[in-house]
């Protein structure tokens, strides 16, 4: 079978710095692209490169095979998928939509829903691995949806990621993805406090790394964020906002499901606090903050 | 110079399952070797090896240039180091005290002032790496004292660790274990609570350690601990009771630095619900039982 990627134009709407790594790639593997961001300007380079620039997020929908949309809020993906003039009002019959933002468990589960009484196919497909990941096409995809519609998006998701995994049904992606946060959110409250007080301690919290680094106290976080925040460098990486929002998204799913979740918690009052301090566009490293004070 | 520790035997006292390979390192290493443990049956392959068993600690402290100790609980350490018939009591000046059990901050700077009253040395000097680490003499060896007692012990510790470092004064290898411990907490809350989330959610929790087992999630605790969570394999590894320890040191110690700690609080009330139901003798990673509940 020929697939309909091949015989229509792929789509991608949401050309930030993630997105517009992504449709770079697609466009370099040779699929014809049509692309659409609120702000034009941020669509320049792929335009220069080939791509074509639809007027709307509507018209995406109503000239491409496979429509891949990586949005900031919930919200945002709510109205492009369900709003008029949406994504299911102008996809035809047949199209696979891949939402590859990280949202709503529950959103997700009901563009699937939605999608379907219109013979239209949706993939929850959030990432990991951060604008890096993105640029080396090094992600890790978290894929929910029917077993049929993940392969036929394999291929192209492989152009995008090198982790591919279908975690179940529709909205298990987005599980995925939340369970993941979870995870970091745990690694980083233990790190800026166990460098908070080596500092408190008067040690040379550079020193502590030296013994504490390759351990059971090893993480991700501990590696590549702490000689960040020891050296005062809150750039993003990883917008303090956008952990915000996913911490928001797991306490929400979490409730639905009567999880227990009282690590994400504290994360969420410490990273409130670190918004209400002006941290929103800073690295979510900037925690540190909340901790650093020498004695 | 010839050093001390070549002239008169090496003392250790505490052969638990860590102090037990420690002490068989030093004897394999050709050191004259006196050990001293209060229940003596765990002394007997060491004393079939050469060990020379005495009846005391002070015995110990009596007949030997440089003293080890690996204790269970810093009022162990507070008996033993402080307590008639102590170290501090019995040994000879210019005798080097290293106590490696992980203990108050407080308490080794209180040992090391008496300590000096009477020209004894004294280094706190807790490890990570645990049994195996222990086994395999690749401990990280954490250090506060004075400088040239580290660099007379230096050469000893070689035998038993790899990563040995000066961290500063007189309770600076406390104070960078429970950082240490710090770091392990919330790095271990994250992972129970996000493989916890994801069996709420239906997930299969190998699968998703798949999507998020090698990003911005990794860690020491998801690589190591997670599979044997998920295999409800609670078997220790590090027992929950001797981390309930340490978390209690970290608590103490922080209040008295006013060092922020919300992390280790909380991992201090999850642990003790876990002591509470019965958990003492597990391995820290038993933790995923207060989150593990199919829905």
């Amino acid at each position: 079978m020929q697939p309909l990627a091949h015989t229509f134009p792929l789509g991608f709407i949401g050309l930030g710095v993630m997105g517009g790594s992504m449709a770079g790639h697609l466009l370099n593997a040779g699929y014809p692209l049509n692309i659409f961001n609120r702000t034009r300007a941020k669509a320049d380079a792929l335009i220069a490169k080939g791509a074509y620039f639809c007027e709307s997020a509507a018209e995406v929908a109503r000239s491409s095979s496979v429509v891949f949309t990586m949005l900031g809020m919930p919200s945002d993906v709510e109205e492009i998928y369900l709003g008029p003039p949406g994504l299911l009002q102008n996809a035809k019959p047949g199209t696979l939509l891949i939402d590859m933002t990280t949202s709503s468990p529950a959103l997700a589960q009901k563009i699937f829903t939605e999608a379907r009484q219109r013979e239209i196919a949706s993939l929850d497909a959030p990432v990991s691995g951060g604008d890096i990941g993105a640029r080396e096409a090094r992600l890790s995809i978290m894929v929910g949806g029917e077993a049929s519609d993940f392969e036929r998006a394999l291929p192209l998701l492989k152009i995008l990621g090198k982790t591919i995994v279908l975690q179940g049904g529709a909205g298990s992606g987005q599980h995925t993805k939340l369970a993941n946060q979870i995870a970091i959110a745990g690694a980083m409250l233990g790190v800026c406090e166990a460098l908070g007080y080596a500092k408190r301690a008067g040690l040379d919290p550079h020193r502590v790394l030296e013994s504490i680094g390759s351990g059971a106290a090893g993480s991700w976080s501990l590696t590549n964020l702490a000689p960040r925040m020891l050296a005062g460098n809150f750039e993003p990486g990883f917008l303090v906002k956008h952990l915000v929002k996913d911490i928001r998204l797991a306490l929400d799913s979490g409730a639905i499901l009567n999880a227990r979740t009282p690590t994400v918690s504290l994360a969420g009052e410490l990273y409130e606090e670190l918004l209400a301090a002006g941290g929103a566009e800073q690295g979510t490293q900037a925690l540190f903050r909340l901790f650093d004070s020498t004695p």
